[in-house]
Protein backbone atom coordinates (compact mmCIF):
# COMPACT_ATOMS: atom_id res chain seq x y z
CA UNK A 1 0.00 0.00 0.00
CA UNK A 2 2.71 2.29 0.98
CA UNK A 3 4.51 3.67 -1.91
CA UNK A 4 8.60 4.47 -1.45
CA UNK A 5 9.84 7.55 -0.27
CA UNK A 6 8.47 10.90 -1.60
CA UNK A 7 10.80 13.25 -2.16
CA UNK A 8 10.33 16.62 1.17
CA UNK A 9 8.54 19.21 0.32
CA UNK A 10 6.45 17.22 -2.66
CA UNK A 11 3.39 16.18 -0.61
CA UNK A 12 1.31 18.28 1.75
CA UNK A 13 1.31 15.98 4.13
CA UNK A 14 0.79 18.39 6.94
CA UNK A 15 -2.42 19.41 5.53
CA UNK A 16 -5.43 20.42 6.05
CA UNK A 17 -5.01 22.51 8.76
CA UNK A 18 -7.16 25.31 9.95
CA UNK A 19 -6.83 29.02 8.22
CA UNK A 20 -6.78 31.96 9.88
CA UNK A 21 -6.72 35.81 9.26
CA UNK A 22 -3.88 37.45 11.28
CA UNK A 23 -4.35 40.88 11.99
CA UNK A 24 -2.02 43.47 12.06
CA UNK A 25 -2.18 47.72 11.93
CA UNK A 26 -1.16 49.60 9.54
CA UNK A 27 -0.31 53.04 10.81
CA UNK A 28 0.62 54.45 8.32
CA UNK A 29 -2.30 54.04 5.93
CA UNK A 30 -4.04 53.57 8.32
CA UNK A 31 -5.39 50.50 8.32
CA UNK A 32 -5.19 47.03 9.25
CA UNK A 33 -3.56 44.16 7.20
CA UNK A 34 -5.01 40.79 6.58
CA UNK A 35 -2.44 37.99 6.20
CA UNK A 36 -4.78 34.53 5.89
CA UNK A 37 -2.00 31.70 7.39
CA UNK A 38 -2.29 28.20 7.86
CA UNK A 39 0.96 27.82 9.69
CA UNK A 40 -0.08 27.94 13.02
CA UNK A 41 -0.05 26.11 16.16
CA UNK A 42 -0.61 26.80 19.98
CA UNK A 43 2.80 26.62 22.05
CA UNK A 44 2.20 26.72 25.71
CA UNK A 45 -1.48 25.85 27.61
CA UNK A 46 0.23 28.18 30.75
CA UNK A 47 0.98 31.38 29.60
CA UNK A 48 -1.21 30.52 26.53
CA UNK A 49 0.98 30.98 23.74
CA UNK A 50 -0.09 31.15 20.30
CA UNK A 51 2.51 31.17 17.13
CA UNK A 52 2.06 32.03 13.46
CA UNK A 53 4.89 31.72 10.74
CA UNK A 54 5.50 34.39 8.47
CA UNK A 55 8.20 35.24 6.04
CA UNK A 56 10.29 38.24 7.06
CA UNK A 57 9.46 39.26 3.38
CA UNK A 58 5.98 39.34 4.06
CA UNK A 59 4.26 42.72 4.59
CA UNK A 60 3.06 41.78 8.14
CA UNK A 61 6.25 40.48 9.30
CA UNK A 62 7.23 43.80 9.60
CA UNK A 63 4.25 45.43 11.03
CA UNK A 64 4.23 42.82 14.09
CA UNK A 65 7.49 44.09 14.87
CA UNK A 66 6.60 47.57 14.95
CA UNK A 67 3.48 47.46 16.84
CA UNK A 68 4.21 44.38 18.80
CA UNK A 69 0.94 42.72 18.32
CA UNK A 70 -1.57 40.82 16.31
CA UNK A 71 -5.11 39.25 15.61
CA UNK A 72 -5.87 36.21 14.77
CA UNK A 73 -9.57 35.52 13.28
CA UNK A 74 -11.08 32.28 12.20
CA UNK A 75 -14.10 32.25 9.34
CA UNK A 76 -16.26 30.14 8.05
CA UNK A 77 -16.03 27.84 4.88
CA UNK A 78 -18.51 30.65 2.98
CA UNK A 79 -15.52 32.99 3.06
CA UNK A 80 -12.99 31.40 1.36
CA UNK A 81 -13.39 33.54 -1.59
CA UNK A 82 -12.38 36.00 0.43
CA UNK A 83 -9.76 34.38 1.93
CA UNK A 84 -8.23 33.80 -1.45
CA UNK A 85 -8.92 37.11 -2.07
CA UNK A 86 -6.83 38.24 1.11
CA UNK A 87 -3.96 36.21 0.07
CA UNK A 88 -3.41 37.41 -3.67
CA UNK A 89 -3.26 40.92 -2.49
CA UNK A 90 -0.52 42.76 -0.77
CA UNK A 91 -0.75 45.09 1.94
CA UNK A 92 2.42 47.26 0.53
CA UNK A 93 0.37 47.89 -2.37
CA UNK A 94 -3.46 48.18 -1.28
CA UNK A 95 -5.49 48.53 1.57
CA UNK A 96 -7.26 45.18 2.01
CA UNK A 97 -9.87 46.16 4.28
CA UNK A 98 -11.22 48.91 2.15
CA UNK A 99 -10.59 46.69 -0.92
CA UNK A 100 -12.58 43.78 0.17
CA UNK A 101 -14.50 45.51 1.93
CA UNK A 102 -13.91 43.88 5.14
CA UNK A 103 -15.51 44.46 8.26
CA UNK A 104 -13.19 44.98 11.61
CA UNK A 105 -14.61 44.87 14.93
CA UNK A 106 -12.88 46.76 17.86
CA UNK A 107 -10.45 44.99 20.22
CA UNK A 108 -10.79 44.91 23.77
CA UNK A 109 -7.53 43.64 25.48
CA UNK A 110 -4.92 45.09 22.95
CA UNK A 111 -5.23 47.94 19.94
CA UNK A 112 -5.79 45.79 17.38
CA UNK A 113 -9.11 44.54 15.44
CA UNK A 114 -10.32 41.43 14.43
CA UNK A 115 -12.35 40.33 11.68
CA UNK A 116 -16.22 40.89 12.18
CA UNK A 117 -17.21 37.93 10.71
CA UNK A 118 -14.94 35.28 12.63
CA UNK A 119 -16.53 32.77 14.69
CA UNK A 120 -13.76 33.27 17.04
CA UNK A 121 -10.86 36.03 16.85
CA UNK A 122 -7.72 36.57 19.70
CA UNK A 123 -6.00 39.28 20.43
CA UNK A 124 -2.22 38.19 20.66
CA UNK A 125 0.78 40.30 22.38
CA UNK A 126 3.94 39.38 20.12
CA UNK A 127 6.22 37.80 23.41
CA UNK A 128 9.00 35.76 21.61
CA UNK A 129 10.43 35.72 17.74
CA UNK A 130 12.89 33.01 16.55
CA UNK A 131 13.52 32.26 12.87
CA UNK A 132 13.42 28.65 12.00
CA UNK A 133 14.57 28.41 7.72
CA UNK A 134 12.99 30.76 5.83
CA UNK A 135 9.75 31.88 7.83
CA UNK A 136 10.05 33.54 11.47
CA UNK A 137 7.62 32.24 14.29
CA UNK A 138 6.42 35.16 15.97
CA UNK A 139 4.66 33.74 19.51
CA UNK A 140 1.97 35.88 20.51
CA UNK A 141 0.29 35.40 24.18
CA UNK A 142 -3.40 35.25 24.43
CA UNK A 143 -4.50 38.36 25.66
CA UNK A 144 -8.32 38.05 24.86
CA UNK A 145 -11.06 35.57 23.31
CA UNK A 146 -14.04 36.66 20.97
CA UNK A 147 -16.26 33.97 20.58
CA UNK A 148 -19.55 33.78 18.61
CA UNK A 149 -22.36 32.54 21.08
CA UNK A 150 -22.89 29.72 19.63
CA UNK A 151 -19.66 28.74 17.93
CA UNK A 152 -18.61 27.03 20.97
CA UNK A 153 -20.08 24.04 23.85
CA UNK A 154 -19.80 24.28 27.65
CA UNK A 155 -16.53 22.41 27.14
CA UNK A 156 -14.61 24.90 24.73
CA UNK A 157 -15.68 22.42 21.69
CA UNK A 158 -16.46 23.59 18.38
CA UNK A 159 -19.49 23.19 17.59
CA UNK A 160 -19.34 21.37 14.20
CA UNK A 161 -23.31 21.15 13.19
CA UNK A 162 -23.10 25.04 14.00
CA UNK A 163 -19.75 26.31 12.05
CA UNK A 164 -18.37 25.16 9.00
CA UNK A 165 -15.00 26.26 10.17
CA UNK A 166 -12.72 26.79 6.77
CA UNK A 167 -9.89 24.36 6.34
CA UNK A 168 -6.89 24.49 4.14
CA UNK A 169 -6.18 21.93 1.82
CA UNK A 170 -2.65 23.25 -0.41
CA UNK A 171 -2.88 24.84 -3.73
CA UNK A 172 -5.78 26.73 -3.32
CA UNK A 173 -8.13 24.25 -1.94
CA UNK A 174 -10.57 24.40 0.90
CA UNK A 175 -12.17 22.46 2.59
CA UNK A 176 -14.48 21.75 5.89
CA UNK A 177 -15.58 19.32 8.50
CA UNK A 178 -18.12 16.31 7.96
CA UNK A 179 -20.88 16.80 11.17
CA UNK A 180 -20.47 13.60 12.58
CA UNK A 181 -23.34 11.27 12.22
CA UNK A 182 -26.05 11.42 14.66
CA UNK B 1 -23.43 37.46 17.34
CA UNK B 2 -20.35 37.69 19.09
CA UNK B 3 -20.06 37.56 22.64
CA UNK B 4 -17.89 39.81 24.92
CA UNK B 5 -14.05 38.03 25.86
CA UNK B 6 -13.60 34.65 26.87
CA UNK B 7 -10.85 33.85 29.25
CA UNK B 8 -7.56 32.90 27.41
CA UNK B 9 -7.59 29.06 27.72
CA UNK B 10 -11.18 28.69 27.81
CA UNK B 11 -11.84 28.08 24.41
CA UNK B 12 -10.18 25.75 21.93
CA UNK B 13 -10.17 28.16 19.38
CA UNK B 14 -7.33 26.79 17.26
CA UNK B 15 -9.18 23.08 17.11
CA UNK B 16 -9.79 20.85 14.57
CA UNK B 17 -6.23 20.17 14.07
CA UNK B 18 -4.83 17.12 12.39
CA UNK B 19 -3.66 14.33 14.63
CA UNK B 20 -0.16 13.05 13.84
CA UNK B 21 1.56 10.26 15.93
CA UNK B 22 4.87 11.29 16.83
CA UNK B 23 7.29 7.74 17.08
CA UNK B 24 11.10 7.97 18.93
CA UNK B 25 13.17 5.03 19.66
CA UNK B 26 13.11 3.80 22.98
CA UNK B 27 16.75 1.89 22.95
CA UNK B 28 16.51 0.94 26.61
CA UNK B 29 13.34 -1.49 26.16
CA UNK B 30 13.85 -1.28 23.21
CA UNK B 31 10.55 -0.46 21.37
CA UNK B 32 9.26 2.84 19.76
CA UNK B 33 7.42 5.04 22.05
CA UNK B 34 4.21 7.26 20.33
CA UNK B 35 3.06 10.19 21.51
CA UNK B 36 0.09 11.66 19.79
CA UNK B 37 -0.19 15.14 19.15
CA UNK B 38 -2.20 17.80 17.78
CA UNK B 39 0.11 21.17 18.42
CA UNK B 40 2.50 20.97 15.45
CA UNK B 41 3.43 23.02 12.90
CA UNK B 42 5.46 23.05 9.54
CA UNK B 43 8.17 26.15 9.68
CA UNK B 44 9.76 26.04 6.58
CA UNK B 45 9.77 25.61 3.36
CA UNK B 46 13.58 25.31 2.08
CA UNK B 47 14.68 23.66 4.22
CA UNK B 48 11.27 21.53 4.79
CA UNK B 49 11.10 21.94 8.61
CA UNK B 50 8.56 20.66 10.78
CA UNK B 51 7.84 21.33 14.08
CA UNK B 52 6.55 19.32 17.34
CA UNK B 53 5.60 20.50 20.63
CA UNK B 54 6.17 18.32 23.92
CA UNK B 55 6.17 19.32 27.26
CA UNK B 56 9.41 18.50 29.19
CA UNK B 57 7.85 16.29 31.31
CA UNK B 58 6.79 13.98 28.48
CA UNK B 59 9.19 10.63 28.16
CA UNK B 60 8.82 11.23 24.43
CA UNK B 61 10.62 14.64 24.44
CA UNK B 62 13.43 12.91 26.37
CA UNK B 63 14.12 9.95 23.65
CA UNK B 64 14.03 12.79 20.92
CA UNK B 65 16.44 14.26 22.38
CA UNK B 66 18.62 11.19 22.99
CA UNK B 67 18.16 9.94 19.39
CA UNK B 68 17.77 13.22 17.46
CA UNK B 69 15.34 11.89 15.27
CA UNK B 70 11.75 11.11 15.19
CA UNK B 71 8.88 9.87 12.96
CA UNK B 72 5.91 11.95 12.50
CA UNK B 73 2.60 9.63 11.04
CA UNK B 74 -1.05 10.40 9.99
CA UNK B 75 -3.60 8.38 10.52
CA UNK B 76 -7.43 7.80 9.37
CA UNK B 77 -10.62 8.93 11.72
CA UNK B 78 -11.85 4.52 12.07
CA UNK B 79 -8.21 4.99 13.91
CA UNK B 80 -9.22 7.30 16.37
CA UNK B 81 -9.88 4.82 19.52
CA UNK B 82 -5.79 3.36 19.00
CA UNK B 83 -4.66 7.12 19.52
CA UNK B 84 -6.91 7.39 22.20
CA UNK B 85 -5.41 4.45 24.07
CA UNK B 86 -1.84 6.12 22.53
CA UNK B 87 -2.52 8.97 24.67
CA UNK B 88 -3.78 7.40 27.90
CA UNK B 89 -0.86 4.84 28.35
CA UNK B 90 2.51 6.40 29.06
CA UNK B 91 5.62 4.98 27.79
CA UNK B 92 7.30 5.25 31.10
CA UNK B 93 5.17 1.72 31.97
CA UNK B 94 4.22 0.71 28.57
CA UNK B 95 5.36 -0.81 25.93
CA UNK B 96 2.57 0.73 23.50
CA UNK B 97 3.54 -0.93 20.56
CA UNK B 98 2.92 -4.19 22.15
CA UNK B 99 0.81 -3.44 24.61
CA UNK B 100 -1.94 -2.13 21.18
CA UNK B 101 -0.46 -4.32 19.08
CA UNK B 102 1.11 -1.57 16.55
CA UNK B 103 2.11 -2.36 13.08
CA UNK B 104 5.83 -0.85 12.19
CA UNK B 105 7.07 0.13 9.48
CA UNK B 106 11.00 0.37 8.43
CA UNK B 107 12.66 3.89 8.27
CA UNK B 108 14.28 4.62 4.79
CA UNK B 109 16.19 7.81 5.40
CA UNK B 110 16.95 7.96 9.40
CA UNK B 111 16.74 4.84 12.09
CA UNK B 112 12.62 5.49 13.38
CA UNK B 113 10.14 3.50 12.64
CA UNK B 114 7.15 5.11 11.79
CA UNK B 115 3.13 3.59 11.46
CA UNK B 116 2.73 0.93 8.83
CA UNK B 117 -1.77 2.23 8.79
CA UNK B 118 -0.45 6.04 8.38
CA UNK B 119 -1.96 7.53 5.44
CA UNK B 120 1.74 9.45 5.49
CA UNK B 121 4.76 9.66 7.05
CA UNK B 122 7.74 11.62 7.80
CA UNK B 123 11.43 11.15 9.22
CA UNK B 124 12.78 14.13 10.54
CA UNK B 125 16.25 14.70 12.06
CA UNK B 126 15.98 16.82 15.22
CA UNK B 127 17.48 20.39 13.94
CA UNK B 128 16.93 22.50 16.44
CA UNK B 129 14.65 23.21 19.64
CA UNK B 130 13.31 26.23 21.66
CA UNK B 131 11.23 26.33 24.99
CA UNK B 132 8.10 28.17 24.83
CA UNK B 133 6.48 28.20 28.49
CA UNK B 134 5.05 25.22 28.79
CA UNK B 135 6.08 23.49 26.16
CA UNK B 136 9.48 22.52 23.99
CA UNK B 137 8.69 22.84 20.55
CA UNK B 138 11.11 20.19 19.07
CA UNK B 139 12.30 21.15 15.43
CA UNK B 140 12.61 18.29 12.68
CA UNK B 141 14.03 18.30 8.71
CA UNK B 142 11.83 16.30 6.58
CA UNK B 143 14.83 13.80 5.11
CA UNK B 144 11.88 11.59 4.54
CA UNK B 145 7.76 10.90 3.46
CA UNK B 146 5.98 7.85 2.93
CA UNK B 147 2.83 8.08 1.53
CA UNK B 148 0.01 5.65 0.46
CA UNK B 149 -0.39 5.55 -3.06
CA UNK B 150 -3.99 6.73 -3.33
CA UNK B 151 -3.20 9.16 -0.59
CA UNK B 152 -2.14 12.65 -2.57
CA UNK B 153 -3.26 13.35 -5.94
CA UNK B 154 -0.43 14.89 -8.87
CA UNK B 155 -0.28 18.52 -6.64
CA UNK B 156 0.60 16.72 -3.54
CA UNK B 157 -2.71 17.02 -2.12
CA UNK B 158 -4.58 15.12 0.20
CA UNK B 159 -7.56 13.29 -1.76
CA UNK B 160 -9.96 13.85 0.45
CA UNK B 161 -12.53 11.13 -0.77
CA UNK B 162 -10.01 8.93 -0.13
CA UNK B 163 -8.30 9.59 2.97
CA UNK B 164 -10.83 10.31 6.07
CA UNK B 165 -8.25 12.07 8.13
CA UNK B 166 -8.61 12.08 12.09
CA UNK B 167 -8.93 15.39 13.01
CA UNK B 168 -9.26 16.73 16.80
CA UNK B 169 -11.64 18.86 18.38
CA UNK B 170 -10.43 19.20 22.12
CA UNK B 171 -12.13 17.56 24.67
CA UNK B 172 -11.62 13.87 23.14
CA UNK B 173 -13.16 13.98 20.84
CA UNK B 174 -12.78 13.42 17.06
CA UNK B 175 -14.05 14.46 13.86
CA UNK B 176 -12.76 14.12 9.98
CA UNK B 177 -13.40 16.26 6.75
CA UNK B 178 -16.93 16.53 4.21
CA UNK B 179 -15.83 15.26 1.13
CA UNK B 180 -16.78 18.30 -1.38
CA UNK B 181 -19.67 18.11 -2.96
CA UNK B 182 -19.75 16.68 -6.46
Amino acid sequence: MLQGSAAPGSCYFYYPRLVCVVGVRDEAVPTVNLAPITWATPLSTDPPLFGICLSPQNHSHALVLRTGEFSVSYLSHEHAELVAAMGRLSGRSVDKVRTLGVRLAEPSALRTPWLADAYVAVECSLVDRHHFGDQTLLVGEVQGVHAAAEAFDEDGVLRVREVAALLYLGSNRYATLAPPAR
